[in-house]
């Protein structure tokens, strides 16, 4: 996608073979690259969330094994390195998936021709990744188009999305955001998203708003308070969010509040979808709420917040009384029951284990 | 309450005839007390949040009728006044109740006599909202004990709580918090407390937490996200909340996100109290989505966030990005189908009109 005026992927191979990302951590304040140098660099950025998003977090790892075979190519150097980039998130799923497809992309291989399949399998799944967001967001517009034609001819299009899974958490488009971004292009849609600010890391006001703002999509952030206020009142026609993983009978583990929304989508008439790229699904799984490993993350993500003053520095306020503790939960399970459909790369479907397997059959 | 081993109300007349309020603007990071010495000043604490809960906000403004009184008890500044501190807030019913009953009381008085009668009525209305959040209490107490005995022996009491409805809102011991109060000095009950951050304005964060912290009540603090992942786990054995306003058939408007965790509640099969001083009940309503008038304040607390920097001093931050817009509606309606119970200084009832008409005969 486009930052002032060029053209931009989230991560991409260096010619020095480091791996350039975005410091995500620094947005909105600050567009900021760096390059990560080793296997080890690629799992920090994962685990201190440089970079975040699950389908980028499956980019970034899937390069981190590249750097990881550039400095020793044998099975257990490989191992190693699946084992301490998997251990970086515990919830999104494309990790496993991306390291999984690395790691079959050279096991067999004589050691001299690792590295080179590695970096092909690398950018191939990066290629990928943009092609399937790209169709989630043709298929996400034909349904943006199905809900508009329902209301007076000339309303506007009023979308509600939780957390980031725009074209930052991906390496392009986005997952939810991809049809935001193409029906902004189209005369007959006038669209307008409500931003869920998504506390306690605020990926809504920091990067969801600012991708918005970028692309000139009109917007407007709002405390997660409000959403259900919102769509009581008539002034969302339609929800969509990612996920970090989704059970093979339709459970969507996102970012946490996403239930809530699904909750107030399903009280007040609302559809609620689900873009899905196929990497998202962990087919071993069933129950959602009790088989996802749900990361508990530092309490003082929700006691400190960070951002920039007046003076245009960037600063870190404490909002809690000293020695009140806190709990942080990074996601939560939002059950199939409360999800109209999916919207995957290969089309639309029901929020269930046949929806799922009519699109996927293994 | 107590701070610092001392007794407290919100609200007080000072020997001066000024009145005394906390600031509450400043909390959790600092205790700083206010006098107020016109009604103009009373108007202005209103309005700016120096003083905020639907009781407290009643409160204050019927001793901003004193002032106004002490200043010119004729018919037209009693209506001016009435006119004036009326503006103030729009949502929170008790203040409108507040100051009728200040008016009546002085209205058919000789001119001489309506300042001694108003500094009385005043002083009355605080003294009463003592007596009903302690009335609220015993009752909340009890369902509390209900709750609890449902549980193994020796559990835990997980109760979770939005916004501040603790004895910061009232002029003594709170709505919502008031029960959770009394649990914590008793013997059988081992109570801890899920306490919203509520934002956009953090009164869970800044005030129910720093409330907590100073009667040592255990507690944590999570994003207003996390409620229904903790519902989902089991987490959380009742929600009780405050409420500005109330209509004849039970809908209640509190602070924005109520209906969100009400919404979760019923999902999970909690049970869902609001703790209700009959002050907050607008017989006059009934349908609370379509009838009660939503406060809209400024975007400027979404996008910026105040708090403590780790040298001390107080900063404010901005989250979003330079130009992306923010929307602010500062409460919600809970429709009365959400809600288990009403508990209120004559006892627990259904939240419906015969509910209520049973314990508030007119």
């Amino acid at each position: 996608m486009n930052y002032q005026g060029k053209r931009w992927r989230t991560i991409w191979r260096n010619p020095d073979d480091t791996v350039g990302v975005i410091d995500q951590r620094l947005l909105p304040h600050q567009f900021q690259t760096l390059a990560l140098r080793t296997m080890e660099e690629c799992a920090e950025a994962i685990r201190n969330m440089t970079v975040r998003g699950a389908p980028l977090i499956g980019a970034t790892a899937a390069y981190g094994m590249c750097l990881a075979i550039r400095d020793d190519p044998t099975h257990p150097a490989i191992h190693a390195a699946v084992k301490r980039l998997l251990a970086t998130r515990p919830t999104a799923v494309n990790l496993q998936w991306a390291l999984n497809e690395v790691r079959h992309a050279v096991w067999q291989l004589p050691l001299e021709k690792r590295l080179d399949r590695a970096w092909h399998r690398a950018a191939e799944l990066c290629d990928d990744d943009v092609e399937i967001n790209e169709a989630i967001g043709h298929h996400g517009l034909k349904i943006f188009r199905e809900v508009l034609a329902k209301k007076p001819y000339g309303s506007r299009l009023n979308v509600l999305t939780h957390c980031n899974a725009g074209w930052l958490a991906c390496v392009d488009w986005g997952t939810a955001l991809a049809p935001i971004f193409m029906a902004h292009g189209q005369a007959d849609i006038d669209i307008h998203v409500w931003v869920d600010e998504t506390r306690p890391r605020n990926q809504g006001a920091s990067l969801t708003a600012w991708e918005l703002k970028q692309h000139g999509v009109p917007h407007t952030v709002i405390v997660d308070n409000a959403g259900g206020h919102l769509m009581q009142h008539g002034l969302v026609d339609l929800c969509i969010v990612g996920t970090d993983r989704t059970t093979a009978r339709g459970d969507v583990c996102n970012k946490i509040g996403t239930y809530l929304k699904a909750l107030a989508a399903r009280d007040n008439g609302i559809p609620f979808y689900v873009a899905l790229p196929s990497s998202s699904i962990d087919w071993a799984l069933q129950d959602g709420l009790v088989e996802i490993p749900i990361e508990e993350r530092n309490g003082s993500e929700v006691t400190h917040l960070r951002g920039r003053t007046a003076g245009g520095a960037i600063a870190e306020i404490q909002i809690t009384p000293d020695g009140s503790p806190a709990s942080n939960y990074g996601f939560d399970v939002t059950p199939a029951r409360l999800i109209t459909a999916f919207i995957t790369e290969r089309g639309v479907c029901s929020a269930s284990e046949p929806g799922l397997k009519e699109l996927f059959k293994k």
